[in-house]
């Protein structure tokens, strides 16, 4: 269902709730002015309103809500219009209280909070069709509406009885035969065999918790059903005549779903994006906001949209922190750096009571505009009014991490050589974090996706081999391409199973070695890796690791570095092999971030990764996006606290937005334009 | 139902439970002889006797319990007799489950424990109002029994379906239309508008969890369903024609029940008292204990009883120690001190088995009254007949310390800038220690308290405004009141809907400044108070502040005090605000004890609060009592290790009890008394 | 049911699981050969089998278990026949949902996992003599089935109603009547009261939790009721014919069942041994599993099995860390020099999927002997068939330890002086250890077993008194015996009732003091123990005691050291009492190991006990097994990383195993062989 999506301006504005305000009328008519103050062009609108649409069942009134976007629309503000199935009204569950959720205990929820409802359940569907349909028939020609946002933050399971005969019909469907079934996910441990596809359930800490390819189909499942669901949403709009691009807000670190799964499904990605600046340095903070952008970037390789981010404190995290002044702007910024076409908040204005009543907002329950919350919003208005051109240009990348989301739920439920924690994570951050410290756009794929066009790749953890992807790399290395691989891959196949007759599976030729053995290391233990003499990457310093340390054998791998330490002193810690026309790099332990900004760095250059600024400080990012007429806009950003020196290459791509005086303050946004 | 209560003596002796052992004639004889011999005059019998009052259904076995009275009022020991409706007996629960609570999840408990009971059952009830019925009639003329102790101990909450109705039905009483109930729990957030009252229900982990406005007025229909049950357990015994004062004992620093309510259920306040001496520094927890004293004595502003206390260590903390010697006695004396007109134990004489078979007791299983404890234990009344005179004096306040359950309930629940903890408790006991360290009586009084009287008047963290309370605040500053509010304060109404317009709300006239925002710091992290050159409260040091900093914008207020860091920094962090002929006093911050102990210092004095010892050492406690003809006695306690110096004015009161060389021992207790 | 069991050879092997891998009948074949390799001799077989056993209700397929048994008995590979009742099919919950289990809260289980079934049920007992019936038949005969694997690793509990009626069955069988029941329950405590046998429910959060008397009276039902299972299921080997012996196999520091009442039970013990080598010092880790198999040894006072452990690293730990070279040697061997005839794995090939796939094994998914895991089980294969004459012979022992788990369960659920922990297994570990540095074998017995033959007993923290006990030990010091007693001992009854007038219990008299109160400590405090001048036993250094401290008055005691501190500063710390012939020892509070060093070592000598080895080298173990002939095996084991410097008494035992310089190496083991 992809589409090109461009609403021919970047975006400003965020989730508004006008009908939590409709007994105050000059709410609205002060808010506009105070919109326009702000340079707000969208607000969000109809999240979580299906009591105010449908107050009784089969009752309607959308009337209220046309009266808003009209006057919206005359104000030039448009609109992203919600479907409201996030939340329900109470009479719904009332009567059908089969579109309450049942735990993984087989509980049903009671009515409350949000988020709570079956997706398979006919009569949730039903009323969604119904709800959707009107809203589409009201809206579908509203020039003022530009997209359907669809519901809010999907995520959560249902274990009901009508989700069990779903899963069991996917179940039946996927492995067709009891044997099949029985293979894949090895029943035959602990007399688990099905001898009937009736037998099939969800996992549940009352029941099977650690079959753990069960476990993993059930979260395929979920997955499945969810985009079923979303799919459903937006059929019942294009059924009605609504063309408008579709979207869902996606959640940071999110593994409740497969988001590279909804590719297919909607229009365009977005997300919601709630760093904890100052809790930690902030560039700490913006190196992981940063990957969670390209990892939505990366979903369907084209521009995202913020759709919500804070424009003060939260109130639901452990400590909402003010944001100091400037870090509004730097963050919105890195967000357009990253490929956004947006920055939209949450929330335009603060509601009086309930949970969220003290997430920071643009209008704030004071009112009145003259505020230091205020002031900030009104200048990313001004910053993202300059920048209007670079709305719709990519974010080209050379580089690119395997980041896989059925991976990940393999290898941290697996049972293995540490339970306390494989830091899958914090794997794939270390070479995505190497690359960037370099300047270098990367992409953030799973094992389903291409990977021509990269010039070197790192394949962290990559456990589980989904279908195809070994061949994958094969080509990719065999035709000159640069990869790196870590230890813990290549052990199971898709249903956990594991591989026979030696790992990594189907690449030892490629890689050179065959893994033998994985010591698990207690927190605070840790080994080393001692560069070999002479070693074809010229290392030279020894670096240390911890965690995991796997040992290997080699054949045709040369050796680069050796443990220093354990039984397992002087047996490989890092190898490479060369493979065709490219080179298998492989790191056989949890290293320091230092090893791996060494390594990605000669990687990068031997991979012959074109890099804009030659020396980045630290702290500083570069990010670069294209427009298709070929102009680049180079964003540099300091989010160190101290202003620092950075040599720009002004002569190709001189400065556009920002001063530059060979410097760069701290939290500002330098941006370049050139070829 | 409040009436003048004093039973002529302080009274000395505790729990009893000779129903244990029926089968140990000899026992009661021994005890007996033991009580005397500790100077015992009243023991509390009856609590959880149901099993042995009842048997069996409508059959009636009292007569045990009226030999052991008769008993004991031969030995001139007077009894304050328990309904036993803590506890009942299986077969009342084998017949009718609905007696059985239901917890949040909606699961029935099965019979266990104590406490176990819905407050709404009507069988539960009836059941009760014929025990309490036959209790009534067989005691109400007894000259033994002296008062009604209402079951024990009341907390915890029952969602079983008889207390949702009986929840709708209080809900429906209070709002009378659904709109107005819309508006006061806010429920259009997330569409939860209510169509009917029948979709009311109690908060849930599987339900409605952070609708502030439902979760506050459940608390407060369990306050009122709790009440309302003590009320019909008196009632059964007023209408059989038993007169004697009733009581229900209350817990340490419970915030289950609003207390502040039962002051006109109950005749007298009882509380169980169990500090955890020798934990942290004896000084720090009498100063906790302390203050929860001066709580229990200002829900009603009189004398109090201390209804349990462990004569030794207790067993259901997770380190039992022993109390040190001299340190029961301090502790007994500081409950009178504070204004207890009776020092009683849990228990006479330690069970053999079950839960509480390791509880200190007056004796315990060895027997024998040649213990340490025992020998304690006489002491204690050696102590309390020389101070006979002492009951039925008050304990007369001229400062007061805002302390608010229905506040600390919502701003605990708030989801606000600090989930990680507001520290509400500790906010209140700063002034209230500042003050204290003065030697000054202190009350603590809940926003429906009246002001008058006070010369001065902390406000800490008054986020809830209870109707009327800035009315109150508003003519006690303009009368010439001194007060001191603290940040987070004037932010909701009763049902937790945020004030508009700018906060503290119906006081930025008093107070002379709007709160802007307000910065939730981590745990560790810290900002400062510097003091402003000059300023009219000659504060000259700077002070630490962590948590919680308000940033405020003055408008007829004068700044005493400036943040030292962070982009707030030179931002007002206390004020003061000349109001009528009073004064207004903000902190703005979670500052550190030293800023109250000289701010409250300063305030005191500009308000002319009497001290009666004019310097007070670190450790020593001075607490004043007042009978009716004027005399004062002045308790002056030293709960530090040391031997500490202290200048009393013997002139005007003469050392009454206790020696005095102008030093006071450690852990020793002098009383003066004079005019 | 004991007897005499020997398998006339040490046995070599472990879990083996052909069911998971008849597809690949290559397999087996290339098993076989890797056996006779690493000189396995024995293989478990038929654990988790019963869906391929009997695939559908009452079709039955063990043909393939019977290919599989002669093939290995063709290679001269024994079996241990596992029941498979461990886990079962999926057809038996769909049909028969009772043989799941409850849980405390009432809730029954799904389908899920292993040991998830009720002991009660008629169906599922039914089922299980079926299946073993069949098992008997077909193998009764077969010379290649030595012995009977019950089940796997009992434990667990049911709480359904079944379970309840059993219950029920079992509390009237034991106290007749419901006064009984009530005077041993204290159920007057709280009118806790029965009126009637059918109130009588298990132990649950939802209802009683603390009625300790209950608590202790459900777990013994729990392994009566365990115990009652065993007996069913070696009720249908037997009833069809099948004589080997039986076994079940028992888990680490497990407390869910007694495994001492097992004894009768089983004709054999075997337990699982998983420890986490290299987590702390491999001394400690020596030193804990040394206990579990004195533990095992001492259940029978004959030769144990070890029946699992891992060749590498497990898989369900936290960290799961390689075992180093020459680890799996030096444990293995310890458990035979403690007493195992075998030594045995789980497991013999790795399974492909499911909880345990990475679990540690002889053969893993490589599928190759060419690993060093392979290696190293070779190598104790050789080791043991050196060792063969060693098999049958027993650890006699003069020194005894109490370890009793009812007494742990009631003093860990007592809610008495130290709720944070009052390290019961900590104390019985002190004096073992002290007596194990000695190189002296000790057995650990519960109270119920004799003291005959032993010189010294040591017998910690024995809070409840069984039946009996105090007489045993009364007569054992009489009659010449050095016996030590700690703290906190003589408490209660079984049933958890306080002894009335004076502890400890019955042992006033033998002890010569009387307790009079008990001090909780909390984490970080400290007390000493100051030595008396020329006390008799000449201890001259302090030592620091911790957690609790008891208090005690002496009768005819003799004062040994003094507490140092606090207000018990100069009372008894430690103190001895001539008695009868012999004398009887007590430590007053939890002191440091160095205590119980240097008390064990002094009372060790005074009772005469032989020691092999004079200096035993700190990490170094020594452990003598004997043979009927008298014949004595001294296996001398160094658990410490460092070659150390040994004297052993090789004039009389020459060494037989292992070489001998004057030093032992790390990790080796030297054994000893003479009379």
């Amino acid at each position: 269902m992809e589409k090109e999506v461009n609403f021919g301006k970047l975006l400003h504005g965020g989730d508004y709730n006008p009908e939590q305000w409709l007994d105050y009328p000059e709410i609205l008519e002060q808010d506009l002015a105070y919109f326009k103050k702000a340079r707000i062009n969208e607000v969000s609108l109809g999240m979580f309103s299906w009591a105010f649409l449908e107050p009784e069942e089969g009752v309607f009134r959308l009337e209220w809500l046309k009266e808003v976007i009209d006057r919206l629309y005359e104000n030039e503000i448009v609109v992203m219009l919600s479907t409201p199935t996030a939340a329900r009204p109470r009479w719904m569950t009332e009567k059908y209280p089969e579109v309450l959720r049942v735990n993984a205990a087989r509980e049903r929820n009671l009515y409350g909070e949000r988020h709570n409802h079956c997706y398979t359940s006919p009569v949730y569907r039903e009323k969604t069709r119904i709800i959707n349909t009107k809203l589409a028939e009201m809206f579908k020609d509203h020039p003022g509406v530009i997209a359907w946002h669809i519901s809010n933050e999907y995520g959560g399971e249902c274990h009901c009885p009508l989700c069990q005969e779903a899963f069991r019909g996917w179940v039946k469907k996927k492995y067709g035969t009891l044997e099949r079934l029985n293979r894949a996910w090895n029943t035959g441990f602990w007399s688990h065999t099905y001898q009937s596809f009736d037998q099939v359930e969800s996992p549940s800490p009352k029941g099977d918790s650690s079959l753990h390819g069960l476990n993993l189909d059930w979260k395929r499942f979920v997955t499945d059903q969810t985009a079923d669901f979303v799919k459903w949403e937006i059929k019942a709009l294009r059924d009605a005549g609504a063309e408008q691009p579709s979207t869902i807000n996606m959640m940071y670190n999110f593994t409740g779903l497969n988001y590279y799964k909804f590719a297919d499904v909607i229009d365009f990605v977005s997300w919601d994006n709630y760093p904890t600046w100052h809790k930690e340095a902030e560039t700490v903070t913006a190196m992981d906001t940063g990957m969670q952008h390209d990892i939505m970037r990366s979903i369907q390789k084209k521009p995202f949209y913020l759709m919500e981010s804070c424009p003060s404190a939260t109130n639901w995290q452990s400590v909402s922190k003010l944001k100091k002044p400037g870090m509004l702007q730097a963050a919105s910024l890195q967000a357009v750096a990253h490929g956004s076409d947006s920055v939209l908040y949450f929330q335009m204005r603060q509601s009086r009571g309930a949970s969220e009543k003290f997430h920071g907002a643009v209008i704030d329950h004071y009112g009145v505009s003259d505020t230091r919350v205020f002031r900030e919003v009104a200048k990313v208005g001004v910053a993202l009014e300059k920048l209007q051109e670079v709305n719709g240009s990519q974010n080209p990348a050379e580089a690119a991490v395997i980041y896989d989301v059925e991976n990940r739920w393999a290898v941290e439920d697996a049972a293995g050589p540490r339970n306390a924690g494989v830091f899958y994570k914090e794997t794939v951050e270390k070479p995505y974090q190497a690359f960037r410290k370099l300047g270098i756009n990367v992409d953030l794929i799973d094992e389903t996706r291409s990977l021509d066009g990269y010039r070197v790749v790192a394949a962290p953890m990559v456990y589980l081999l989904r279908e195809g992807w070994t061949e994958k790399v094969r080509n990719f290395v065999k035709n000159g391409g640069i990869f790196l691989l870590t230890y813990w891959s290549g052990i199971v196949d898709e249903t956990d199973l594991c591989y026979l007759g030696g790992t990594p599976h189907d690449l030892m030729d490629v890689m050179g070695f065959r893994s033998m053995e994985i010591d698990g290391l207690y927190d605070g233990e840790w080994n080393e890796g001692i560069p070999e003499p002479e070693n074809p990457l010229h290392l030279e310093r020894a670096y240390r690791c911890s965690h995991l340390c796997e040992l290997v054998q080699p054949s045709t791998a040369e050796v680069l570095m050796t443990y220093g330490k354990d039984f397992y002193d002087g047996m490989p810690a890092m190898t490479r092999n060369v493979y065709g026309k490219g080179k298998a790099y492989a790191v056989c332990a949890d290293f320091e971030q230092g090893l791996y900004d060494e390594v990605c760095r000669k990687l990068a250059e031997e991979a012959g990764v074109e890099r804009i600024v030659e020396e980045v400080p630290e702290g500083v990012e570069v990010t670069m996006r294209k427009q298709k007429d070929g102009t680049r806009y180079v964003f540099v950003q300091n989010f160190s606290r101290e202003t620092v020196e950075v040599k720009l290459p002004i002569e190709r791509y001189p400065v556009w937005q920002g001063t530059y005086d060979g410097t760069i303050g701290s939290w500002k946004t330098i941006v370049l334009k050139g070829r």
